[in-house]
């Protein structure tokens, strides 16, 4: 019996073949094995079923997560996985849970800033799980200002202990993750005093809860931080508020692998560099990228294969209405979408090699680097994260009326994404730090030093400020080099507009502080131009598989034209491109939509999602949207009940005119 | 004692008179004192407190609903509200729920689709509630396209009635609010067939339910569809699901106002004009309009309170850090958002004059103002729609991460707002209608025929299409007839542009298909310069109040620079503006944000919104965030215990290494 396929007509059109692209989607063939055998191995068992998740009360959700990263842990185990599959297999389990702090943030942080004899003590314990840490940083009162925690560990040396303490309310550590009701121990960030002396913020090592019973120890006042935004999405995790009363813990728990305080209370530096601790962020960072290129892929995945199932209007005499993805309108919508679904992953592909670069400098004590990485990360995480989660809610949209339902899995995928333009640097926050990058870079053209890395092009900015677009035809804009020119050319003005305009205030940070909108924006249009010349040199590599390659040229010039268009004003404001160019670009546009049309299903399936993954009735593999939709409805616990509670004591007495002398 | 006031120090800074502003903002001294006392009223009352929400189950929820609902009837029926205040009083409830639709739509269709003897039949029985009713056109399968519904009502002679029948799973009503659990009655829009012949989409009111014990009658399969977007939100409303199984009605529940069927089944067009459906249209957009500045205005006001309150960086000595509102990234996202809601509400006010004018013109058989009037509404209510459901998602990033709380009010205000969007037309579906009215004009140049109203800037288009910008200064751009002129090219050019290239296609249909997106692109420059000029009108008016007209003066430059800032690539482009005159509007806006900041928390307190309407920690009228923060979480179930249910089964076997051994 041949399995049901409503999209297998959608399938056969595609003309590249599908399993190479699955590849060049996981990175490698090995990636995308393990990959395929850890999410079918999710999807097949049943304690990690989540099609109720979102009628779950708070409670019930929580427990039933409780057990969902119990049955993981015990499968990691007896299934004896490596770290890349455990890691995989809890990122399929796609519910937010305390494991993800514990092996994400604590482990790393122990590692990266902890002495040698500190990582001894305590990873052993941490690997096997004989203690579970979360990382407890963020205030009520302090978020984006990390200088400016409350939280204060006060050395004691009649003792040789840390008091920890909340001095105020604001003080309270407020949202770390698996902190409310499940963590036995905290990496707690708090302002090292000694002999009375402020010496700013250093990482602790605190015991909240008893091994024994789980209740919190002494001077430890731990809690949730209560409901967050939708049903099911983060409300599986128990983001915590956690308050200090004079809590005491011995000298050794401060992490001491930069920094040191003596058995007499001296405050030491270590001759370990403080970059050190980059590595570590640049790792975190390259994962959010990654993330990000997984949650909208999620999501242009649904919305793609909705669009082929959905009908409306255009019928002719009597035949079937037209399928909504071959409306231009929505085309323009999801097709940019889905190019920078395959743009993130890319970039995120680089990110994760330097990585590898920069800790390998790192060893060799080669800081060179460090700005333009630090640059060039935030400003990723910023715009990918940013853009992620307007793509989400864009995608719920091209759904129609049923992306509203939760049975589409939009509103949650959505409620689920959002923080990462908060966590790990605000976004804004992040933009600016870019901006004072490039500022710097500016301002030091022509002072000899090189810019390097994804800043080079400024060494050419005599060029690209007076360089003009070529383009005479649309089919000009496929050439990569015309749209590099001109992202960069954009960027580099853009930039040095800036810097000429900061040189119009008295001081440098009343202009920083004043034109910040304008600096953010410069920002934008760098990070994008990243995006873009990575995209290319990905098209510069060897790609197997018939029309595989060249349906990445499509997605490419998809993802550059469309960002052209959005930020049309600056190209065309700074002369990068005449008005005509930006007409010639969006017709160029327009045909590559009618070249992507037919692969659309074919690129979503390159994602190799399990319709468990997805968790979304409209986005299922086999396109059986109506009757599922029809199926779930009747699943609401208000169904449970043909008459609805209430009814005798609050319609009832309406329709009977009983309301006057109704008790309600 | 004095009240705590966290704010008072801003309250002082105000230049303007709030409480003059505050009747401005409610349209007339008599409306600000309706709607001040009706949400006193409701605020007092225990019965309406909603702050627990979130946390409800689903049938908790809905049960908690149906309280109130009874509640406000009984409140509404005890102190003879008028229909004026009872409509306010549901409003200030804030939760969706039957008696939505009942008002809004089911009673409204009767007056305008039923004839004199229906309404005297079915309207007194519905005001006084002996029936409910909803509004069932949406189906499982189709939405926008109305006219591809496929219920059937199929008159039989022989007994003089129709049988009401779904003959597919697509056909089943789906998304109708009350119809899931409460409706008696509904409105059902099915195809007529008389004679096997079909005569399209008609309306038919059809009971669901028995009047004495609530059960569905025999052939109606009705239930919820299920959970949708957030929790509480609109989980309140029993969006329902609907099927028939040859149900029979007497003739006489078709709605007979526009068209009729005979005893013998003959099916005859009425001689009122179809057009006065048009006149419904408005109403009901226009409410939609008023509803979008009520949402913005609430997620602006909670965003500005809590940006005074937030203090983050810019310590100095060890003083205050800086209030994020005095950061000019916080102003240039924050302070549009505050100027749209005031141009939003305007252009809403001058929609209800627009249905009183059109209402008189349809008595006097006037119709020529109607594809004008049909254009501009749908193009606003996809304008403002979409700007709100944006912005209140930027008001909850503008909070940081306590924006993600549900106790910041701001993720439930999303979920409940954002299918404004979908539902009377979805947006991207009206701004076509919009830009084909916008064709037609162009079309029509020439031919003697004078456009009016709204599109009246048209008959200026030679003018239009040639006209140059004057600003030299940043200055130049505060003049609102500069302002005027520009918005106006603007529209006129990007209509024109399309025109011409719609030539370039073989059909117009097969140009309207290619160039969807930039016909949308026009139609929204047309819709925002509507807003534009009726802002422009707003403050030709008097206004009095020490500082009221300066403020708003403020606001509209705001709105309108913002936007050409947004939309630089359209006025560049097209020429309207030169890069340099885009810089300095740049510049002025920059300055005009220093003009809002000292006055922004008095034009918030003017929507003179109640703590409990806005339902936000963060935005509370005092200003008491951190302390009230901190209570709400201890709330959250999860706190119910200190150690969580579900320690023994699932984290404890973790810890102690007995996790092979765990059954899960």
């Amino acid at each position: 019996m041949e399995a049901l396929d409503y999209h297998a007509e959608e399938r056969r059109k595609a003309e590249f073949d599908v399993e190479e692209m699955k590849i060049v989607w996981a990175g490698s063939r090995q990636a995308y094995e393990i990959s395929d055998r850890v999410a079918r191995l999710v999807a097949s068992d049943p304690v990690f079923r989540k099609d109720n998740r979102t009628m779950l009360s708070r409670k019930d959700l929580f427990k039933d997560t409780l057990r969902k990263a119990a049955h993981a842990w015990k499968r990691i185990i007896e299934l004896r996985l490596s770290e890349e599959e455990a890691s995989k297999l809890r990122f399929f389990v796609d519910q937010p849970v305390f494991t993800d702090l514990h092996w994400g943030m604590f482990i790393p942080a122990i590692k990266g800033q902890g002495n040698e004899e500190q990582q001894q003590k305590w990873l052993p314990m941490a690997y096997k799980m004989q203690i579970i840490g979360c990382y407890a940083q963020t205030e009520l009162g302090h978020g984006s200002n990390v200088q400016g925690l409350e939280t204060t560990a006060t050395f004691d040396p009649e003792t040789d202990e840390f008091v920890i303490h909340s001095p105020t309310l604001t003080s309270s550590k407020w949202w770390p993750g698996g902190l409310g009701k499940v963590s036995t121990h905290a990496l707690v960030y708090a302002r090292l005093i000694t002999d009375g002396q402020d010496h700013g913020v250093h990482g602790f090592i605190v015991q909240l809860r008893s091994l024994d019973d789980h209740l919190p120890l002494p001077g430890i006042t731990v809690g949730d931080i209560g409901m967050k935004f939708g049903s099911g999405a983060y409300n599986s995790m128990d983001n915590g508020v956690l308050r200090f009363d004079h809590v005491r813990i011995p000298r050794d728990q401060m992490l001491m692998g930069v920094s040191q305080v003596t058995r007499e209370g001296k405050f030491m530096q270590s001759d370990v560099p403080r970059q050190l601790v980059y590595g570590t962020m640049v790792y975190v960072r390259q994962k959010i990228v990654a993330d990000a290129s997984c949650a909208l892929s999620r999501a242009v995945c649904i919305a793609t294969r909705y669009s082929a199932v959905r009908r409306q209007f255009g019928s002719h005499n009597g035949g079937p209405e037209t399928q909504v993805i071959d409306y231009k309108t929505q085309q323009s919508r999801l097709f940019p979408l889905l190019a920078s679904a395959y743009a993130f992953r890319f970039v995120g592909e680089w990110l994760k090699w330097l990585y590898t670069d920069v800790t390998r400098r790192l060893e060799a004590n080669d800081f060179s680097t460090l700005p333009e990485v630090h640059a060039c990360t935030a400003g990723l995480k910023s715009v990918t994260t940013s853009a992620t989660a307007d793509a989400i809610e864009e995608c719920r949209k091209l759904c129609g009326g049923h992306g509203y339902l939760s049975s589409s899995g939009l509103p949650e995928l959505f409620a689920v994404y959002v923080p990462a333009c908060t966590y790990e640097g605000d976004n804004v926050v992040l933009l600016l730090q870019v901006s004072r990058f490039l500022m710097k870079t500016v301002s030091q053209l022509g002072s000899g030093k090189k810019p390097v890395g994804t800043i080079a092009y400024m060494g050419r900015s005599e060029h690209l400020l007076q360089c003009r677009c070529e383009v005479e035809r649309a089919e000009d804009w496929l050439k990569p080099n015309v749209i590099l020119e001109a992202f960069e050319a954009r960027a580099a003005r853009m930039s040095v507009t800036c810097a000429k305009n900061l040189n119009n205030f008295p001081n440098q940070e009343e202009g920083f502080a004043q034109l910040a909108t304008d600096l953010a924006e410069a920002a934008v249009a760098h990070v994008q131009l990243i995006i873009v010349s990575k995209f290319i040199e990905k098209l510069h590599q060897d790609i197997p598989g018939k029309g595989v390659k060249r349906q990445l040229e499509i997605l490419f010039n998809v993802y550059a034209l469309s960002l052209l268009h959005k930020h049309l004003g600056d190209f065309v404001a700074s002369g990068c491109i005449t008005p005509k160019q930006g007409a010639l670009a969006n017709e160029q546009l327009r045909l590559l939509y009618s070249q992507v049309r037919p692969n659309a299903i074919a690129l979503v399936d390159a994602f190799n999602y399990t319709d468990h993954y997805l968790g979304s009735v409209l986005g299922r593999y086999d396109g059986n949207v109506y009757p599922k939709l029809y199926e779930e409805a009747w699943k609401d616990p208000l169904n449970e009940t043909v008459v609805p509670d209430g009814y005798h004591d609050y319609i009832r007495p309406i329709l009977k005119q009983h309301i006057r002398v109704a008790r309600l």
